[in-house]
């Protein structure tokens, strides 16, 4: 069994890449839901969202996230209201979010409700959000002002300076039924090329997770969201930088290290493969940039094959140009 | 002022008919809020919302409810998830719901939030539901289960016997702000022709509210909503016999004498006008079809001048055909 720590779209697709080598029903997604926000009266949970559209082959491909082909007429009418409208929910979508909520109102915890919308959708690979209980992620901005993760992911477009995050409620959120069963006796943990601070941050600040990972940490295996400096999508390139650590594979590394024994980084940073290995963590060099699915699916087996190998000089991934 | 006490449909007319024949702003609706549901994690008010659509001239003219135009891209996206999808939520009327949930959530009264609603249709109208604490209609069937007010009304398409209604909540129910002022007030209370038992029942049994109207009998004007022994739209005439009563103009006299100085009965029924009279509610005979906005202000010119009669023989109403 293979668990992956799962944030929103590059875990997406991970997983479509996973699915394609190993048996969906082999493979736990572990997903943050530090991005989890109520909006009127919904509660909405991003990442679980943007994995089971991308899984289920219905995602909006121009974005990453959302359905294909939707509509605003919800949206639209919202407006007049003078309501929060910067949080796009499509018609459709807001179908998800009403089953959601409306189960969660009648008692259901949110590990029942993904699975009975993973179920809804025919997926194959097992979903469990970290936490039944809720974790937000907070950040303080550099006016001291803190906001809500959405509102400076979405509503500021993450262009304003972070001076620090913090996951309310991780200190005393349980990790959700089946997740440290999950990351302690799957073959191999994979971190996902997630937003490391706020995508992977709030998973590992759910009690038991770092330890149960730093345990394993020979057969943990990351792929790094930073390729060439920078992040592929969102604010991880910044964010880095901004908590003091480098917008780079091997500042990724250096954030990782501690439970992270593998780091599978991109060709386009083959020449800094060494100093993540001065961090002490094990370099694998693969096309990680899943604009395709075969991409994807070849990540994967580079991902798979990585673990077990924690120490010794960078490797070309199999099939990557040049192995 | 003038204020009217209003279930959905029958209401929306009645108050269009008022407010072309009067300053809308000296009207003030007081509307049930006995069917109101929680759906999918949203509050709902219907018939708050009908007169609301209906007032701003956007209803759908077909059904006397939801938006005119509407799409349902939401409600065909929930029946993957198996969640109920007998209470059609159009996707622009969820807006609605949404805005009003969110506020609802965020604290505010539903006073507040109706407040809110109204404005930003631009209604003239001064709405209130006639109470901010919820009243739910339940209604047990002849086989002994209770239902919801929806689930009878939508679900089962009011086809059911029904034993007996009770008005959960209604005993610790206060009246919303501006209620019984209103009510106490105003030189004319019109009872709209809406259901007497599931959509004025409510109404009166809010604490202050059947007394308040006692007291003024004789300035308290109803319309039947029963014409030629059944109902124009709904379930009236089942329940009035169902409940013990009958399905007729007198029926309905006798139902709301205890605080109806008068009845406006429809042309159809001119000839049970004294069996009317009888149950000791002065009668006055009038076209009470609305089907257009000409009758429907003919019809308030003639529940405006029939306020002040008390006794007396039946009158042909002003503008009625023969008067």
């Amino acid at each position: 069994m293979i668990a992956v720590l799962c944030g929103g779209v590059g875990a997406a697709r991970m997983l479509t890449g996973l699915q394609a080598v190993v048996d969906p029903g082999e493979i736990v997604g572990v997903v943050n839901t530090g991005d989890d926000t109520e909006l009127h009266g919904l509660y909405i949970s991003p990442d679980l969202d943007t994995i089971t559209y991308t899984l289920a082959g219905v995602v909006n491909p121009a974005t990453g996230w959302g359905l294909e082909g939707e509509s605003f007429r919800a949206m639209q009418a919202l407006e007049r209201f003078g309501a929060v409208t910067w949080f796009r929910l499509g018609d459709a979508d807001l179908a998800t979010h009403l089953y959601r909520t409306g189960r969660l109102r009648q008692g259901a915890t949110l590990s029942e409700v993904t699975q009975e919308i993973s179920r809804a959708w025919g997926l194959g690979v097992r979903l469990l959000p970290m936490s039944d209980d809720p974790v937000r992620t907070r950040l303080r901005l550099a006016d001291s002002q803190e906001v809500a993760f959405q509102e400076y992911f979405v509503k500021l477009r993450h262009s304003v300076v972070v001076e620090s995050v913090r996951f309310e409620g991780a200190e005393t959120a349980r990790p959700a039924p089946g997740v440290l069963e999950a990351l302690e006796s799957a073959e191999i943990v994979v971190v996902a090329p997630s937003n490391p601070v706020v995508s992977i941050g709030p998973i590992l600040a759910v009690a038991g997770v770092t330890k149960c990972l730093t345990a394993r940490r020979d057969s943990v295996v990351a792929v790094s969201p930073i390729v060439a400096g920078a992040a592929l999508k969102g604010p991880a390139d910044r964010l880095l930088v901004e908590l003091g650590g480098d917008a780079s594979a091997p500042g990724v590394a250096r954030f990782l290290s501690a439970f992270v024994g593998t780091l599978v980084i991109d060709q386009a940073d083959e020449d800094v493969a060494a100093e993540v290995e001065a961090a002490g963590v094990n370099c694998v060099v693969a096309p990680t940039v899943m604009r395709t699915h075969e991409i994807a699916a070849d990540l994967a087996r580079t991902v798979l094959a990585a673990c077990g190998t924690v120490t010794g000089p960078p490797r070309a991934a199999p099939g990557a140009p040049g192995s």
